[in-house]
């Protein structure tokens, strides 16, 4: 609150009035309040302090606060005056700006499909909240924030605390089969601060990026939003499936690509996918982004390491979070670069990245090397599982073979594949939505350009077991359309 | 800690030695303990678990983890088995990315000047952290935590809580002059991510957007990473002065200036100077970012409103960050938008940067409601104005004619203009590092193209009265070469 500037700006604007001085300050005042300027509750600076801010005599400012309390505008109290819960008259309001807009690349955007601040039943990518150990969580944060010094209140490093990146590596190798140094590991707010870095790190505007399609909506945003050509490439059973003509006519600077749980069709990129992508990107001179946002929640078959570290010096850039794993509100994630390009990207970390955020990390880092993350993760997983399966047969008895599960083996979600030529998804997603149910749309993950497709997404982690009958019962009526 | 995905790449590597299982296991795990994949310190999973985990016989487990007690690799404790302290061979290198580099656009970037994580004196733009009200902003934040609903640990509103949005629209009414409603805030990761909103939503590549010369590094990475055309503007004693050549052959579309205390020579923008760029913009179609991330510091001079609540539709998007009036590693920061952008802002926000952080923004907003944070400012300008004094007292002893002080009435730090033809600046810097002082040069501060400069700028909110002359005196000794 800054008292000087409010009466010079009164002021200038009631010259003509010439009042004195706590006339002034009065009037002043009553404006600020009146217009909202002021807002109720709001505690005034002391009158002693506020005589000294203003170089007054301290009568005058009693004068204007017991005038203000009179008139019932403020309230006194045993701490000092607070501004009273009076209906302000209608403020000044900011004009539209007439001639400047937003730019082309912010207009016609899609909307979001249902991101709900409360997780429903098959909201996807939400995990189950009420699982998270919060107390403990808290409990290392406090401790994080009791440690810190003075100097950790400062510009943190740009990468990220060293502790962080040791502990994010460590699991990564033993976890993953990530093959990397916690001097490659860069933490950041999340995976789309990831892809925002690594399409203005490794890709100019108007080099040609491939993403999977259908596919992950943040990551074209990500990449349009860096001036990058965008190529939807056709996923199989198998995962992204690029032809000989797409490496030719198409070629890739950068690839973005979901293979441990593809998003959002859910199919596991095979061995044989993930080393003919590798050759392809490094013929081409392009780098792989690789998402394994999914990859800790495996449901059955065998065990899948990261593309990373799959032979010695993939072009991969790895990206993960703890959005899913832990909460999305907690908001930090990470890349994995190759060895010999983390020195100059820790350079353009420092110069475009502000850092800090010393005690999250901390607190995060000691979650990750007691065991406390390990220990969450195989519950979720044993959680996860047993929903799935609840999911997948509710399925089976409710929708039968009106769609097709798949994607069911990893991952928090799955998708139903419906009929080309039956109700369009997107339709279903309204009428389920009026029944409290949140489901996505497959179509809105084609990438613009490529094949339609018709179907849903269905998120499980956060629905009960004993409460999936029920609510796929529910859902089956909608996508059946019985009543 | 993923044990069959380790199990299942060893036994791949090792198909030839047909090892009985346990014996597998163990070497697995020696294996893993010796290349670092299990890091000294690491909790193995108890044996009943693993067990389970593998679907193998208990005794298996039992079998493995004594073998690797004998050896040494693992020391057994009261709560398990933990990896032991011993030398690891060296681990698989990443080796290099032979063909794909980094982009254009990461490359010959400036190294930064003095990033130092401790602050030392002298370092501009970090605010006196040891006098920040920590406990109370831990008790704050303990209670957020405390008072969060599971629901809250989701995404958050992407364009920020609504409790913060409100408590910062009160605070720039009544303190900056700045006309909005809470809906017209945007809660951001600090100013550089504000100022890439504003490039990315604001304007398209290729468009021209100027900035301040010698002007803030920091705008021209983002506006740059966003690709926009960059010209450099020149400032003189009344700010920001566009030419009518520069707004009729270099006409913008964005406009980046520092008015409240230019960054980094720290000149006041006169008010007729703010209105003629306001006309200017309106004219072109263009839109000011306006940084105001020094202006709660004014020491001396009329107040000075924001230049956004200055006309009632000036074409502004208005920037602050509680970096310098809290502590940086907090990262937050907000961008209050003309009100006519806020839909579908709040759409292009949805869309490309998850949000959360939740309870980190509610302690903020209490700290801002309950006048704590107010109370801290008063705090902070007395202390600032006096070690202001004390740093042009000592100059004009130390320094003399030698060099000339501009930019003391606000903010944080002050200019010190160098002849052109004396000692460069980036020199002095060098000279004084060894000195334990650091210093920024204004010269790394010019925008490519743009005019030569020569001078210092110096950070005095850290720098307490009672060192203030002998660390001048020092570094006078520095810049005019005396022994």
């Amino acid at each position: 609150m800054d008292y000087s500037l409010l009466l010079d700006a009164f002021g200038r604007d009631h010259a003509r009035h010439a009042w004195p001085r706590q006339r002034l300050l009065h009037e002043c005042l009553r404006a600020a309040i009146r217009d909202g300027t002021l807002a109720a509750g709001t505690r005034l600076l002391a009158t002693r302090a506020l005589a000294q801010e203003l170089g007054i005599a301290r009568n005058t400012v009693l004068y204007a606060y017991e005038q203000l309390a009179c008139e019932g505008f403020v309230i006194p109290d045993r701490r000092g005056t607070v501004v009273a819960g009076i209906a302000p008259a209608p403020r000044r309001r900011s004009a539209d700006v007439p001639q400047a807009g937003l730019a082309r690349r912010a207009q016609n955007l899609r909307t979001v499909n249902g991101t709900a601040s409360v997780a429903l039943p098959f909201t996807p990518g939400v995990p189950d909240l009420r699982a998270f150990p919060l107390a403990q969580w808290r409990r290392l944060l406090d401790r994080a924030w009791r440690g810190l010094s003075f100097d950790q209140l400062n510009y943190g490093d740009p990468a990220g605390e060293s502790a962080l990146r040791t502990a994010i590596a460590d699991y990564l190798r033993a976890s993953r089969g990530v093959v990397c140094e916690p001097g490659q590991v860069f933490i950041t707010d999340g995976t789309q601060a990831s892809l925002d870095l690594c399409a203005h790190a490794c890709a100019d505007a108007g080099d040609i990026a491939w993403i999977e399609n259908p596919g992950y909506g943040g990551a074209l945003a990500a990449f349009r939003g860096a001036g990058l050509v965008v190529e939807g490439i056709a996923v199989d059973g198998e995962g992204m499936a690029p032809s000989l003509h797409d490496w030719s006519v198409r070629r890739p600077k950068l690839i973005y690509t979901t293979p441990s749980h593809q998003y959002p069709i859910g199919v596991v990129t095979s061995a044989a996918r993930r080393l003919a992508l590798i050759d392809g990107a490094r013929a081409a001179g392009a780098l792989i982004v690789e998402d394994d946002y999914d990859s800790e929640f495996r449901h059955e078959g065998p065990p899948l390491a990261a593309m990373q570290g799959l032979v010695p010096d993939a072009p991969v850039l790895y990206c993960g979070t703890f959005s899913k794993t832990m909460f999305p509100a907690l908001r930090i994630g990470f890349v994995v670069v190759p060895a010999g390009l983390a020195p100059q990207l820790a350079v353009m970390r420092a110069q475009s990245a502000a850092a800090g955020r010393t005690a999250e990390q901390l607190a995060l880092a000691e979650f990750l090397r007691s065991g406390e993350f390990a220990l969450h993760l195989r519950r979720m997983r044993r959680l996860y599982r047993q929903r799935r399966d609840a999911l997948v047969e509710a399925l089976g008895r409710h929708v039968g073979s009106h769609a097709v599960v798949e994607g069911a083996s990893a991952g928090m979600h799955l998708a139903l594949r419906l009929p080309a030529d039956g109700i369009a998804d997107v339709e279903i997603v309204r009428r389920a939505r009026a029944q409290g149910i949140v489901v996505n749309a497959l179509s809105a993950h084609a990438v613009p350009g490529g094949a339609p497709v018709n179907g849903l997404l269905l998120g499980y982690a956060q629905v009960p077991v004993e409460r999936m009958d029920a609510l796929v019962e529910r859902l089956a009526g909608v996508m059946l359309d019985r009543p």
